[in-house]
Parts: structure tokens; sequence; C-alpha cells
């Protein structure tokens, strides 16, 4: 298992890992197989979601904000960030990977990204 | 690893692959183990859910776009298909599945289904 | 693969399972390596999440809740529960997770969860 660093600079934000992620498989990993990233964080999550139009991940953080709101009459968590807990529940904290020739398997359009949900913050990516 | 091939009919629609995987488990995979379905697509992902009334599929299609509607004032991805993005993201891209004695292991009411958010298309399944 | 059985009190619910796979993972797994933890129900999911404050959780399921009222006029599924099938499909039935030194690697923070929507039932969950 390898610990990866990143270090976002927004509230919200969408962060392609799919090089760094590459990275490990190339150091470390058996060129044929499974894999698991895992973010160990509860405000921030991880989604396979399109590499290429920055947009799309700008459009999928303004619509969880919609379906789950920052603030609610009902939220009871003192930290006043809820709404970046379940929007983590909902993309996940750990994604399943093929890899074949010593290359993680994506569709052309795929790549993998962190996802802040109450950034700015140092977090980090367990890749094994 | 094998890729499978799925073509849908619809603009949304669950479709049960349940037979297709457990066809790569019965002619490629170790007996007992684990194994990851992949969908290597942005506007279409994967889920468990109910495998005898179609209506849990409908009420969830329903159900995710009622929460994030195909047209909000806020999407800037010019593709206009932002929705089917996120909704990818919310069901997910990948699923873990435990195997025995050559069969996948799902509870009694349990089906595997690829999530159609922008069809009709042909779509493809990596099974390892 | 292990078969642990919950029993849950409340019509939604979040219950912290996470001693209950790391006693599978000293009794069975392999000290370094990953594994799935599967939930075999379709009205009930898993998820990580914080694992201090239950206010979190509690906050999870009323956002959800929100997100997916339980009635709808568009549900068709005869069972009642279609909102149950739907967040299930939300969090999801698997998690992947990393283990290093026989321990499940886990966030300071995190919490392996059921989350039951359709309760109170006896659950299971299957280790792998």
């Amino acid at each position: 298992m390898r610990k990866i660093e990143v270090i976002t600079t927004e509230k919200s934000e969408m962060v392609n890992i799919t090089a760094l992620v590459q990275q490990v498989v190339s150091d470390l990993m058996p060129p044929d197989g499974a894999m698991t990233v895992f973010v160990p964080h509860t405000t921030c999550g991880i989604t396979i979601t399109e590499n290429i139009d920055a947009d799309v991940g700008l459009d999928t953080l303004a619509a969880l904000d919609a379906a789950v709101p920052w603030k609610q009459p009902f939220y009871k968590h003192k930290g006043g960030n809820s709404a970046a807990h379940i929007k983590t529940s909902m993309t996940g904290n750990s994604i399943s990977l093929l890899i074949e020739g010593g290359e993680i398997q994506l569709g052309i359009w795929q790549g993998i990204f962190l996802c802040e949900f109450d950034g700015p913050r140092t977090r980090h990516i367990w890749v094994g």
C-alpha cells in the first residue's frame, strides 16, 4: 500500500488523481489484477467522472449541493459540515479498479477524482 | 478480465446483468474469492437492487431524476447531459462481489444492474 | 468468507460495524491485502462515516430522506418501500478496504456503518 498526499485549494473541488494512482500501479502493483483506491476522510470522497471538460465536475459539485444543501434546519452535528459528510457517503470512500499490462483500465472519458467537500485541506489517498 | 457488451434501448434504463456476470465467473474466475465489476462510462453506472419487481428500478430512475433534474440553470457542461454524469457518480462505476463455489454471492432479492442514464447506447462492462 | 448478523432496532439507523468487521479480519484474513464488505439486502446499505459524533449519522439519514422522500406520487413499487431501495443504491452495497498488519486501514474519524433504511430487521454482512 502507498499513501499519497493531495492539497486541495477550494471549499468544494474535484481533483484529478488519475496520474498519481497510475504511478503507484507502475511502481508497486502486479501488472494484472485488481486494486483499491481508498480515501481515509469523512468529508472528502472519490469518484470516477469525465476527464476532459472540468465543467462536469463543477456541475456535479453544484448538483450535490442542491440535493444536499450546506444548511438544513434538521442538521444536528455541531461541526457544521454535515453536508460534506453526507456527500462523502453518496460518492463513497473506495473504488475498485482493474489493471492489465501495468495500466489502470479506464474508459476513454474516465478519470479518477478526489471529491473535496470541505476544503481547502491536506488530503490523503491510500492505494493498494 | 473479460469485456461484455450490453445494448440499451431507453434514455434511462436498468438492465439486469447478473447472468452475464455469473457467466464470466463460471468461465474465468477462481471458485472462491472476490471480484470487481467495472463500467467504463461516465453517463452509465452500476448498482445492486431488487431482481423481481422491475418497478423498483423504475422508481430508482425516477427518484434520481427528481433529486438531480435533467435541466438546471447552473449546469455549465455543453454536452447537455450533466445529470447523467452526476447520477453515475451517485451510483458509482464499480462494485466488489464475493464468490463461493463458483457462484457470485448475492442476497435472494439482489440482482446486478447496469444503470443507463443517457441512452440508448452500446455499453460495456468489465469483469475481473 | 464469514457471515455476520446484525439486528437493527429502528426504521432508519446507522449501526457501527467496525469492530465486527475487524474481528473477521483478525480471525480469517491475510495480514496484508484488500477485502470486501458486502451487504446482501436491497433496503439496507453500507457506508463509511464519522465514528465519534452519532449526529453525523442522524443528519445523513435525515438528508437522504429529504433528497429521496418516503412517499412520492411517481413510486410504482407495491412494496411501499421504494425510498429504502433507492437510498441503498445511493450508499451502495459493497466497500473495499485495505488491510495492513492485520488491521483494517481507516482514517482516524472513520467507522464502517450498516445503513438500515427499512427496519427494524435482522440484517447480514458478508466479509471476505
